[in-house]
Order: structure tokens, then C-alpha cells, then sequence
């Protein structure tokens, strides 16, 4: 059992500690730039770090559940791939967004394809044994077999 | 095992599409009322669809595993009717809230007490697994047999 | 297979009703500080309350995957003692942060530790499943028969 999803667990505490270092960002940023909370304001520099990690925070859990779900009703290695390209993307938007607002874009939209994957895949393969439940139709087993 | 659980996870997954659209419409509101990023703030309309995406993200991670929960120790078609019912509260809610500060209200109740139901039978579900656990007890089972 | 999560499903009900609890005192601090959303900003009294609890919503989804992981990868009772602390942490840490911005520090510091903790125990029960997968060597399982 555990073996079918050890690598997606090993990918979410990748993802984990990936958010865990963008949290420390923003202490060192809150530091660097004197911004104290509760204020979450101050010069763009910082602003850029605080909403980078915001951003990124916000996203997390939807990235944890379709990895999940794609590894678990469509395939461990698929949700993997993805999942590593995903939080590649993310450190990428993280270091971008620090540097400049126009930074952020280009690992941005890497980063939604490979989200969009990830969704689209969750939904096939939850489809596909949806309709192997109720019409005993396996397609994607189906489809590989040809 | 994955039928047991399938339903649950294709309301996971319409939860998700629902999380991106809610993004999709920060993003034009952006375009729309000229709000560049790292800034969050900007004419009431756009602060109202940014806070209305900002307090569905937060409560999202809750809803899922409440879900989640609810569906694998209580019932899946009570996780399913009450994930179905808050997901559209949520839909209900970002619109009121994008026209208005009280349009968020009812939808916000509405949405409030599905999540409390959904809060409810989980921990009902969880005690009752843990009474059969340590008691020998399966009460839900002994209720459901009168 | 429900009595080996079980537990840690019941830490993760009483996390959703601590979320639940941050939320409510939220409104109410709106309600005593006359802050009407979408606005965030208002006297530090409401900023710290507010900023509280999206602090601890920021932090909940990394803490129950790590719960998770770290339960079904290493040890559910490990999990749970974590879990439990965890979530006494941030409660201190909501109130410590209403209080004062100060407040927040050494509560903030311990549920980092507990969190660290969690994390450190998930990338175990990881790595050692991994282990016993590839290589046949199932290593916590040989320290423990020492
Ligand atoms: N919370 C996000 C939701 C939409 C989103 O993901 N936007 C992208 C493209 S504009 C982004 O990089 N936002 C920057 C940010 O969240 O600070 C926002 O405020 O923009
Ligand atoms: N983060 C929320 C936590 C409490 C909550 O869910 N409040 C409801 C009722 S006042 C709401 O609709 N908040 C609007 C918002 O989050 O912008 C807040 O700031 O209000
Ligand atoms: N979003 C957090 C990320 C880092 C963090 O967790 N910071 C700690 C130590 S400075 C904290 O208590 N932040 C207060 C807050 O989030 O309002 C922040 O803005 O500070």
C-alpha cells in the first residue's frame, strides 16, 4: 500500500521544506527591511518577498491535493514528474518575484501549466474509475492495452 | 478501496477548478482596475474580488479535509452532498462579494453552516471509530440497526 | 486500516476547530474595531488579531501534511504528541500575538521547533519506505530490534 505512494509523499515534504524556505525569506526580509509586524507593508523590496511567499502559500494546498489525487487515481510517476517540475517552477517564481514584479511572469506560467496538468490528470483519472465503477469500463487501462 | 473514496475526490477536484477560476478572476481584476503586483490594495471593487478569492484560499485546506475526513469515517454521500452544497456557497459568495461588501453575507452563512455540518460528522465519524477502537463499540452502526 | 489513522484524524478535527476559533475571533475583532471588509488595516489591536490568524491559516495546511506523513511513514503516536503540542503552540501563539507583537516570539519559536520536528520525522518515515522499497533494508525497523 505505502509503496504506491511513497514518492508523492517524498515530492510533499520536498514541497513542504520548499515552503518552509520561503517563510524564512520574509523573516530575514521583515529584518533586512525593519518592516515589524503586524504591518505587512513597506518598501516594494520587501513587499516583492512578503507576496512572492503569500503567493506561493496560497497555491500550496491546491498543488498538494492534485498531486495526490493524480498519483493515486491516474499514476505515481506522472504526479511525480509533475510535481518536481511544479516546485522547480515555484523556487523559480520565488527568486524572480524577489528580484522584480516582471520577474515573476515567465516562471509563473510554467508554473500554472504544469498545474493544469496536474488538474487535468486528477480529473481523468478520477473519470476513469468513476466509469469503472459504475459501467465496469476501465478506459485508460483500456486505451493502454491497444 | 478507490471506490470508497472516488466521489470524495471528484468533489476534490471541481473544488480545485473552483479555487483556479476564483485566481483567473484576481488576475483580470488586476487588468481591469490597473493593480500591479506586489500591491494588494487599490479601488473597492478590486479589493473586494482580491479579499474574496484571499478568504476562499483560506478556507479551502479546512473544507478538503473536513471532506476528506467526513467521507472516510462517517459517510461518502454526506461528505458529498455537503461538499457539493459548499462549493456552491463559496461560488455564491465570491459573486456577492465581488458587487458588494454585503452581498458576501448570506452565501457567507450559508457556506458557514454546510462547513459546521461537514465539522460535525467528521468528528462524529472520528469518535465513533475511536469508541469501536478502544470499546468494541461501533455505535453509529448499532443506531443505524434500529 | 482506519485504526491506524484514526488518531491522527481526531488531531486534525481539533486543528480544523482551532482554525475555526482564529476565524470567529476575527469577526469579532471587526465587529469591536470597526474594521468592515474588504479593508484589512485598522488600529495594531485588530492588525495583530487579523494577522494572527492569517499567520496560523498560512501555516495549517504544511502542518497537517507533515501530521499526515509523518503518521502513516513513521509513527502514529509520534504524530500525535507532535500534533497536539502543535496545536497548543499556536494557541499561545494567537493569544500571545492579540496581546502584543512581542507576545507572539516564544510561542511562535516552540511551534517552529514542533513543526521542524514534524518534518524531520516525515523525510524519515520517507526515505526509510523508500529504502525498504529499493533496496529491500528496512533500516528504523533494524535500529528498533537493536
Ligand atoms: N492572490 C493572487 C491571485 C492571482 C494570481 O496568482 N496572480 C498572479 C499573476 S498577477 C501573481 O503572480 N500574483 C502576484 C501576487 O499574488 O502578489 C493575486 O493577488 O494576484
Ligand atoms: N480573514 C477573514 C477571517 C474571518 C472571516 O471569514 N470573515 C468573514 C465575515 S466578516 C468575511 O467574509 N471576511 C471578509 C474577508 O475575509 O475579506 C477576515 O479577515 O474577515
Ligand atoms: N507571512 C509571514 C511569514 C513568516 C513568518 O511566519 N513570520 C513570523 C515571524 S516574523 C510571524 O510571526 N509573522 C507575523 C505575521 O505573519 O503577521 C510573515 O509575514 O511574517
Amino acid at each position: 500500500m505505502l509503496h504506491q505512494v511513497v514518492n508523492i509523499a517524498a515530492v510533499t515534504v520536498l514541497g513542504v521544506i520548499e515552503q518552509a524556505y520561503f517563510s524564512l525569506q520574509v523573516i530575514y526580509a521583515r529584518r533586512k527591511y525593519s518592516v515589524s509586524p503586524p504591518s505587512t507593508t513597506g518598501p516594494p523590496e520587501f513587499e516583492r518577498v512578503f507576496r512572492a511567499q503569500a503567493n506561493c502559500s496560497e497555491y500550496f494546498p491546491i498543488f498538494v491535493i492534485t498531486l495526490w489525487v493524480t498519483g493515486v487515481f491516474f499514476s505515481q510517476a506522472a504526479a511525480c514528474v509533475c510535481g518536481l517540475l511544479y516546485l522547480y517552477g515555484r523556487l523559480m517564481y520565488f527568486q524572480g518575484y524577489s528580484e522584480s514584479a516582471h520577474g515573476r511572469l515567465a516562471p509563473l506560467y510554467f508554473s500554472a501549466k504544469v498545474l493544469w496538468t496536474l488538474i487535468g490528470l486528477a480529473a481523468l483519472g478520477v473519470l476513469n474509475t468513476m466509469c469503472d465503477l459504475h459501467l465496469g469500463l476501465d478506459a485508460l487501462q483500456q486505451l493502454c492495452g491497444f
